[in-house]
């Protein structure tokens, strides 16, 4: 690969020093102080109508401002999802409309229904306390298949039969034919071949970011400003404005630092409602602050799933055919619906690909009383890999194959193309997964361990385990993929950038910074990013999901950094009109066709804006849209000690190995991949939100129940990479914030069977699971 | 003229509902509490060096986080009049730097020589009374002739005869000599003419803003950050980079609304301070307030000056020479210096022009150990009006001559051209002083009242007045005019704008909003302002002073607005590539060539946003530099009882009549000539900055001394316009918001002359000077 000037460099975060002092602003530390605050007053029935609500008594507390009830806000339904708006709406692409600010029609224990502005939050709590609420109350269903049944009060009036989506993609007939079969069932089932199937299910993950959801707004000349903890700001300005039937044009959003999202920021929550209640007060500032524990219940986690999966497989390793069916259950309300579970499915297909001969991946999204869910770090892909991984796992143990071996005969690879999801075709413009995969089996010293282990005995028992993952970086081709950013120069020669995409903690801004020093010619520390995204004056962009923004983002910000650079020499050539030949800007200078300096870019700077015949502040301003996509892939080795009474799994050493394209900053990515390997140990071993099938009640809502690792149950992480250069994304780069999330859990699963001979199929393998599996297969 | 859509309506003020309810956010409302707080130590002598300063006592308060000194500071000179920067160090543009942070050397009583940072204001007073000085004293030299024979310490080094500029704009002897003059003092002399002087002094008068001078400077990732209540905030970055000696882009300041500054604010006072004590203190937020006192003698007021004028003037009622001699006393720094007193000389001369026949215009600006000076609303023209009129006053009162004929057969009239000012050719392409005497004279009933009082006798008497005035607008073509817009389309088809010109109470973002309204052909509610600037997001403009902002930021909304509307246009087309021959934005719908509806505006906007295929959000961003000037003129009529005994003048009717071109806003207008009025009434009557002559002290720095009008004082202020569509300015404007503290003064002088005769040189004719003067002449 060629060599750049900044990208590449492990340059330290922009945001660093602030972060580390202390001195980064959050919004909680904008809100000025004393503000009216906002709390929200949640169901205690999973399922019903509210009948009545006398506040009387609330309304009597000292210090209370407002209490503002189900009957008392616009009955208007809203999306609440972090997805792009569409003009047409006949492209059916618009998010479906099933929110609304307050809601008599419980769907959910820990429904909205009511909310209380007062000078304090201990008035706040009192006045909820005294609140008086008559339910008509419902059974619950909380089991999606159940629900399709039918239920005698549909959870949303929208889908009298509970279904939200049913899609379902198969092999055509034509290509079934050619290999001989009529249908995908007859070639799973073909006896040439050996068959395999498992059940599998995953849990509602829980985002556990350390800064909760929290927003103040208040009004200022015609908006309504809403400072928000937000991944997705233009988004929240659209959202409100339609939760609300205002113009978006009257409505401000400012996205200050946030403490994590990783996708419970990608909906917007209690923005609409906030603002709302700060109209009802004269516009004055009040601040909602969601705790903890409504972090868990009231607003959105990893979608829980099932899966059916089955393929069939030749001695030679190849794999013939390939099913995947799965329910998806999207709680009471849509929010990201069925994206997520098309996202499981395509991955599972993705990773090991047998459309040409015969797959089926179909899926369910269904409404049921189950809590809030949405988007989750790799949104639905860990769960599709869980299902690809259990069932490769299986298939190797089973065989008594070499598991790497195996995998890599079917994995994707460079040149795959995939014109078998409706919406658009599927490209692997670059793929080093084999090289990730020798790296990876080198680190761990997988022939070694495989034999080392192989005869183990007793109690406690080493493993091994593999898994791969494909990412699909960004939502195009299947949606909007657009971004815009700005650049202008300073007076000092030093650039200032502003980006409509979200600095939340992956590094966004640095990498941002980099790419756009390359673009212009300059260093990266002569880009000044402006961090915080205001809607009134920052460029447009959906903001921060689905590994987009380096990718995405990041073709704007490099178009936009050519642009200005453009501009420097257009000026360069007003003011040196007879310097020889084609300007070019090197290093902080402009230089003639021969490479001798003209002027330096700072008194450049200089001219543009103080010149006294011809000025221009400099400045760009580029919208992109992307229509490509590019195949971020990689794989974890897993090293486990399986205490088997005690249904403990400690993992020992842990290598991630990836194809993320270009690495615009390695330092970052090392980081992003500590943070998101550690997430899928917690997804692998731990992390379940507990739901009373019931009553529809979250049973864990706390971090004292709900299990997630800490360092204690860590270990080293390590990762490294194979560079790529993506000849799609703007300097080579690929998704990465989301790539190492998907498969250190499945590799756990594999050394846990390859220590064991046991398999587990139910994802988190808590120690009760596992002390179940190997109580129920004899081993202790 | 041409009727237009949105320019000329009376739209209440965009910021009219938030500053009524309190909600508008000034700098202090937006600091967050608790914060550090600093004040400033000032000297006690006028003239001398600190010889050493012991602060161990003032460190051992409670609060005190730091104390720092004249020895601590940077050594670093820079320059705080808020003018635009020159790229080209050879222009001799550059303003002087000769301040400092704090100072050693002590130039002026009160000046700064060290500063408390404290945890709150009042640890930071205990800290300042505890710090021990020990001065050399040297004798003050307060008078500015006195102190051109030198002084035994220069007040600044770099000009040891204390003479910062002189300037003599003569008549050239070819056209001398074609009059048959070979000095403009033969012309004057000319025993065919009658001839006049006069010597005249004009105070110094404080701009008395309600709020005082405050900043808050924090730091924050790259950047030391300053929010200011500035009239000039992209010169406030420039300043603190320059006194800090760090690049510009690392400073960014956030203008919030402010509390009025009327020239106070166009001076970077205290910021570079602030942002240094920051810095001092690992950038930690601190706030630098100015009190009420300070305001008076730490901050800057009109610079006081005196006048020597002399006139010829023919039977025929035709000025045949005229001259002025003018001395400006800059006080102990330069800040706006030799500018102010140039205005002076140059209205006195445009007013009344001959230019071609004999006249000399001379003036000089010395350095001394008075108080601070710089720029305040008109800067420098109700100085050099007075003078002018004064003397057009004695002659027709001497000559028996009606005043308003006798002006009118020599005023500026459209079509003048003068090629005299170094620096740039000024023209008046339009000018309905006519029509606006006119108006004026008629309003008052002049003839009438002219005849009624002619005969008045006894101790209270009544007169009738007459001023006219002329005001260049905006700083072209002796300096850099340029000014930046940027216009973004939102989704809702509504518009955002962003100025780096600011609002300071004067309307500006309500015609600025206007006027991209009637560039982009949408109403002005559809346009929403950025009020604040942030100099990290906001396009450059240098700010709110001399009535630029409509003309020349103006021009700046006018072509980028035309510029989105291309871009509209444009985008029309790509949607609509069948429509029908040119399109047309009309009433926020696209229409085509015979006028029927493509699409509406906010229906572009989405798709702009959204579109699948090609999307791009609508944005422009434009410079523009401004060569030409435009003349505002007009008049003041006033009728006043004189109570000669109690040395009392009362207002009783005043008018202004003005042609400032086309008014933008009318009722905009009307409020800024009422605000002028009453500051011109206070410059005649009332205010004055008392100075000891002896120590340089000032000697009322406090509402309670320092008197000047209130709501009692006043009388209705009636405001009338004639209307020119002037070809230089957008939309026909030309200069506004200094123009009415011009005239009234010296039309309150007038009738005073008219009802006692008694002609006054000095201002302001406080009650002492008036009952001194009838003393004098025998009234009383």
């Amino acid at each position: 690969m060629e060599k750049l000037r900044e990208v590449g460099k492990p340059v330290t975060r922009v945001d660093a020093y602030d972060k580390v002092t202390g001195r980064a602003m959050f919004a909680d530390d904008l809100c000025p102080k004393p503000c009216l605050e906002a709390k929200v007053l949640h169901s205690t029935i999973g399922n019903g109508v509210v009948k009545s609500i006398d506040a009387s008594e609330a309304r009597e507390v000292p210090g209370v401002v407002g209490v503002y009830t189900c009957f008392d806000v616009p009955d208007t339904p809203y999306p609440v999802a972090g997805h792009p708006w569409y003009a047409d709406t006949r492209s059916g692409k618009r998010d479906v409309m099933d929110r609304k600010l307050l809601d008599a029609r419980v769907r959910i224990y820990g429904d909205n229904i009511a909310a209380v502005v007062a000078e304090d939050s201990v008035a706040c709590d009192r006045a909820l306390a005294k609140i008086k609420v008559e339910y008509e109350e419902w059974p619950v269903v909380y089991d999606p298949v159940e629900s399709l049944k039918g239920t005698g009060h549909p959870v949303q009036d929208r889908c009298p039969d509970n279904l939200v989506a049913h899609t379902c993609a198969v092999t055509s007939e034509e290509d079934l034919a050619r290999n001989g079969y009529k249908s995908v069932d007859e070639a799973l089932n073909d006896p040439s071949y050996h068959h395999f199937r498992a059940h599998l299910e995953t849990a509602e993950q829980s985002q556990v970011h350390i800064e909760t959801c929290v927003s103040y707004c208040y009004m200022e000349s015609d908006k309504i400003v809403c400072v928000s903890s937000t991944q997705i700001p233009h988004i929240v300005r659209r959202v409100i404005g339609q939760a609300l039937g205002i113009p978006w044009g009257d409505v401000r959003v400012v996205k200050p630092y946030i403490g994590g999202g990783f996708g419970t920021k990608q909906d917007v929550h209690f923005e609409p409602l906030n603002a709302w209640l700060c109209t009802q007060i004269g516009g004055r500032c009040v601040k909602l602050e969601v705790s903890r524990e409504e972090l868990f219940y009231a607003t959105s986690g990893r979608q829980p799933k099932t899966f059916d999966v089955e393929a069939s497989v030749g001695d030679d390793m190849r794999l013939r055919a390939r099913s995947i069916l799965a329910y998806s259950n999207t709680g009471g309300y849509v929010h990201h619906g069925h994206a997520l579970v098309l996202n499981s499915v395509n991955s599972f297909r993705w990773l090991y690909h047998t459309n040409e001969v015969a797959s089926r991946s179909e899926a369910y999204t269904v409404y049921t009383n189950g809590p809030h869910t949405g988007a989750m770090r790799a949104y639905g892909v860990p769960e599709g890999n869980w299902a690809a991984e259990c069932l490769m796992g299986d298939i190797a143990h089973d065989m008594g194959w070499d598991g790497v071996e195996f995998r890599m005969k079917n994995a994707i690879r460079e040149g795959f193309v995939d014109e078998f999801t409706p919406g658009g075709v599927i490209r692997a413009h670059t793929c080093a997964l084999p090289e990730c995969v020798e790296k990876g089996r080198r680190y761990i010293g997988w022939d070694d361990l495989k034999a080392r282990y192989a005869q183990e005995e007793g109690p406690v028992r080493h493993g091994v385990g593999v898994s791969l993952f494909v990412y699909k970086t960004a939502v195009a081709p299947f949606a909007l993929e657009t971004a815009t950013a700005a650049l202008t120069l300073n007076q000092d020669g030093s650039v200032q950038l502003q980006m409509g995409a979200t600095e939340i903690g992956q590094g966004a801004d640095t990498v941002f910074c980099q790419m756009a020093a390359e673009a212009i010619g300059i260093d990266t520390e002569d880009v000044h990013i402006t961090s915080f995204q205001d809607t009134d004056v920052t460029p447009y962009d959906s903001g921060a999901y689905a590994s987009r923004q380096t990718y995405v983002s990041g073709t704007a910000v490099k178009k936009t950094g050519e642009t200005l650079r453009r501009k420097i020499l257009e000026y360069a050539r007003f003011l040196h009109p007879d310097a020889q030949g084609e300007l070019d800007l090197v290093d902080h200078a402009i230089v003639d066709v021969v490479g001798n300096k003209v002027c330096a870019l700072p008194e450049l700077a200089l001219e543009a804006y103080y010149n006294m015949e011809h000025n221009d502040q400099l400045h760009a301003h580029e919208t992109i849209q992307v229509h490509t996509n590019a195949i971020a892939v990689g794989c974890t080795f897993a090293e486990v000690t399986v205490d088997m009474p005690l249904g403990k799994v400690t993992v020992d050493r842990i290598i991630n190995v990836q194809d993320n394209g270009r690495l615009i900053n390695p330092k970052l990515v090392e980081q992003q991949v500590h943070g998101g390997m550690a997430q899928s140990i917690g997804f692998g071993l731990y992390e379940e939100l507990q739901v009373d099938p019931k009553t529809g009640r979250v049973l864990n809502p706390t971090l004292l129940d709900y299990k997630m690792p800490t360092m204690m149950d860590v270990p080293d992480l390590e990762a490294q990479f194979v560079e790529t250069d993506d000849p799609t994304g703007p300097y080579g780069n690929k998704a990465v914030g989301e790539t190492p999330i998907i498969s250190p859990a499945a590799a756990i699963r594999d050394a846990i069977l390859d220590a064991t001979g046991v398999k587990f199929y139910q994802e988190p393998m808590t120690p009760q699971r596992l002390f179940e599996g190997f109580k129920r297969e004899g081993l202790i």
